[in-house]
């Protein structure tokens, strides 16, 4: 692909025609199911990406952190669900208490201790803040059993907090298998629906039953769960791409990178490492990422700034100083190592973003 | 770990006392070999750091890219090594014109053509620029045969840039196994000696024979190799204790981060992710971190922002709300995904230092 002037590789480029079909997709997926779509931020980290998915009908944005929450609500994001069990220390109650009265706030909680700092955050602030009590539905990350939701919702209800619902993350429906993704995607409805009721035994009323991954997005069926919170969708990626939910006209995020190298015949190394892509790895990828345009290359080693790439016997390597592109194996840790992105349409550089909410961890 | 009032987790945080001692360490074991020392400055990315590598003898400073030359070249670092086969581009190319003119500069050439574009760049500059011939000597990733040496060397110098020697990288050394690592010690100077007869025999001088990593430190000999490029020592992570080139207490550099779950009984779940610790696995690195206060604990899970942590049978997990440290598996990758590093000795937090080359990609 051609560069504009002043740039140089590694960059990242995301080609908006591919992201704009990504994101009317989904929401049309989330339309025809009757769900309401809270896109989780966290993949793109980007206010240019957050308001597209806004004008394409999403609820809200689902995001990870405060300080990501916080990066949102500046460009004037009003609806955000922070779908983590956020602990509160003396400064981030400060921060909490704040971004509640600039936006419409939701919370995730996983334990009455947190619930109760949240409450004690928002102590004289008068916009209510509405919890999620969290549920494992499978994935053995975080979230209490379901029939212990009830109990939690009592104690979120205790501490001061608005309780709206349950919320699940089915993260054991990246798999290969599209029997396996189904599976999840039914576990997640019985979480929710066992949670909601133990909710509602409580007095309480489950409006929102919120759960949803890229992986199980073919799978939804209207009922149990009635919010959806993928990221990945907007840009997919070599993992997705590897597990089948997305097909290689789908990707949306790409490196470009340069050839530096060409050490052998069949193998050339390119100037973006994990530094760029991101080093993770998955069982359903073969190397650290994919090649739109050697679309049989391996990655088979990747450095910090150097991706190693070898073709199978007989095709013929790219020139030294070749810009080529590689899709990362996950884009959301690709997308947080760079400070902007190259927005590109039919294989120009029309815009850059900023990756305005790049390593907001905290 | 006490974090400093206005301090939230998670966070990087360098111990400073075993910081000076790992470079005071490596600066002797150089000094006692007769080695120059340019240590690799892509682990750290921080100013601080390289003033007391260069306060403890380092000659120079060894970095990855031009934009990572140019960070540190601003606080004043005057004598860099971009260890790397830099492809100039026209950005890149007037960039490289500008940087010769502000610091004793040496680049890596592995071929002929990114030699020219090197040379072109400095057509009219008053300052030679140094190569360094990048040779393999097993790693497999960049770097022409040893033989080839000679005539890339008159390449280079057709092109106009100052041939002063050759550059390996022993990335093969990265082994549990002592005796793997001293193989790749040996076969650094084999391919390094026979590099540098490749360019005595074509008239040119090797002056400088660089090689030289982490693992590879303990087994070094006077001899073919006379300048050392480690990078990881100065902070040491999960990886380097896996293989046995450290132990827990050289260990410098860890995540704080705050117990936000505790799903199970010896289950818990950290704020940080692959976000924070980067994404990196290791064959040598049960898990995704090492755990100081729990040796025993496996990271057995690693989102963007949660890791999961299984404690062994019947030992009692921290509190919720307790802040622990995390070692990461590859520090280079941490600490680019920090802003700043929160400086600590003996337990509190006395400064705090900016990561000045973070992201510098380009």
């Amino acid at each position: 692909m051609e560069l504009p002037d002043g740039t140089s590789t590694p960059a990242l480029v995301v080609d908006v025609d591919v992201l704009d079909r990504n994101i009317e997709r989904m929401a049309a997926a989330a339309r025809a199911g009757g769900f309401a779509l809270r896109p989780h931020a966290k993949a793109h980290k980007c206010a240019e990406i957050a308001a597209r998915q806004r004008a394409a009908g999403a609820s809200g944005l689902s995001v990870a952190t405060l300080s990501e929450a916080e990066a949102f609500a500046r460009p004037g994001v009003d609806d955000l669900f922070i779908a983590y069990p956020l602990w509160l220390d003396a400064p981030k109650a400060r921060r909490f208490g704040r971004l509640a009265g600039a936006a419409r706030l939701r919370v995730g909680v996983d334990s009455a201790e947190a619930a109760r700092r949240l409450g004690d955050a928002l102590r004289g602030t008068a916009r209510p803040v509405e919890a999620l009590i969290e549920v494992d539905c499978g994935c053995g990350r975080t979230g209490v059993a379901p029939p212990e939701a009830g109990a939690l919702a009592e104690a979120a209800a205790g501490a001061g907090l608005a309780v709206a619902g349950v919320f699940t993350f089915p993260g054991h429906g990246y798999a290969h298998d599209p029997g396996a993704r189904a599976r999840a995607a039914r576990d997640e409805e019985r979480a929710l629906a066992e949670a909601a009721a133990a909710l509602e035994a409580r007095g309480f009323e489950a409006r929102v039953r919120s759960g949803g991954s890229t992986p199980t997005a073919g799978e939804w069926r209207p009922g149990a769960v009635n919010e959806l919170r993928p990221g990945v969708y907007v840009f997919n990626d070599a993992i997705q791409l590897g597990i089948g939910t997305c097909a290689p006209e789908d990707l949306a995020l790409a490196a470009a990178a340069t050839v530096v190298s060409r050490p052998a015949p069949g193998r050339f190394v390119l100037d973006a490492g994990s530094k760029v892509l991101g080093a993770d790895r998955s069982p359903w990828v073969d190397g650290h990422g994919y090649l739109p345009a050697y679309p049989r290359a391996t990655v088979t080693g990747l450095w910090e700034h150097h991706a190693v790439v070898q073709l199978p016997a007989g095709e013929p390597a790219p020139a030294l100083g070749a810009v080529v592109t590689v899709v990362p194996n996950h884009c959301c840790n690709a997308v947080n190592l760079a400070d902007e992105l190259l927005v590109a349409q039919r294989g120009a550089v029309v815009d850059r973003w900023r990756v305005s909410a790049r390593g907001t961890n905290t």
